[in-house]
């Protein structure tokens, strides 16, 4: 093992998943839904956190990279699943900024709101528009996963960076229910709920 | 290439330059030395931006893991200092949880204030203490790099954290001037400055 890589492994299953769904999302919907798909299918194979994300170009819907919580699994408290979407879709189109010049515009899709980690990571990674799901009060009450300091205004802020940034549009509670009934099943499961620095 | 791995690599430098300092770093100064000693290398070598950062075990000063700047080159926009070392100090460690029960307590030192993303990477990493050189307004006035929508009280939040998270003692202005002539020198020598996101 090289003692100066940091490697993120996300779960074999993916591509199983991944297989049901097609490639590409044409609908908010439909990009949701995978996005929860993911998170629900990390509980079932106890791979991770309840859940999933995704990077999609935001016209064609064509899917550019899936994430999921693995925190446990790959010894890395920055893995959750919109962060590991993210750097996931940066390696694959080889770029650390996903609004480049001559890429399409990308969007992430995240079953939950994130905190303030992915928060804070999605502030550089260059996509123009974040989805999400369950609430972040749906997070901490059916889980017990902490947000962090999050702004009150984290949406308002993401859609009005300051130039030369541009704006990531922010879209919540899409398809909340469904996202939310995927933290029940966490919790109603037994899943382990750590908060790291809380030990 | 495992299409569902992500991979960050350090630069191989980084042996060279820690062979100079030794492994046990007693004194806070010694610390942040060798954080800007690893920003300075990483602009001198040009593997990255002008940020240096290592995690210690607070009481010994033993080394866990160095980190710098690999955004461009790892194709990464999580890839900043900060976030490097805390990956690699916790994936050294094979734990997600710096603060884990059974360890001694760490802490972050960082050459320059960390910017939002590495703030939130901070949160849930499990360190006890973090300790800073040049400020945010440093950075932004040398460089041009930015810093994100840091709450005005990041500190204060940090070592206010609620209950069951554990405060993170928050140190600043270590050997501010030395961690700026790096970023004065960053400039001088025609660094890229790139905010993803702005292209």
């Amino acid at each position: 093992m090289d003692p100066l890589a940091i490697t993120i492994q996300l779960p074999a299953w993916i591509h199983d998943e991944l297989a049901r769904h097609g490639d590409v999302f044409p609908t908010a919907e439909s990009r949701m839904l995978l996005a929860i798909a993911l998170s629900r299918r990390n509980v079932i194979e106890r791979t991770g956190g309840p859940f999933g994300a995704a990077v999609f170009e935001r016209e064609s819907g064509s899917l550019v990279a899936p994430g999921v919580n693995v925190v446990v699994a790959s010894r890395t408290s920055l893995a959750h699943a919109e962060s590991t979407a993210l750097m996931l879709a940066q390696q694959r189109l080889g770029t650390f900024d996903l609004g480049a010049e001559g890429l399409p515009a990308m969007e992430l899709v995240a079953s939950s709101q994130p905190c303030i980690q992915c928060y804070g990571n999605t502030w550089w990674s260059g996509v123009r528009g974040l989805v999400v799901g369950a609430r972040a009060e749906d997070v901490e009450a059916l889980t017990g996963f902490a947000e962090g300091p999050l702004p009150a205004d984290w949406a308002t802020l993401l859609e009005s960076r300051p130039a030369p940034l541009r704006p990531i549009e922010v879209t919540r509670d899409l398809l909340r229910s469904e996202a939310r009934a995927v933290l029940d099943f966490y919790r109603d499961s037994g899943g382990f709920i750590y908060n790291a620095g809380s030990a």
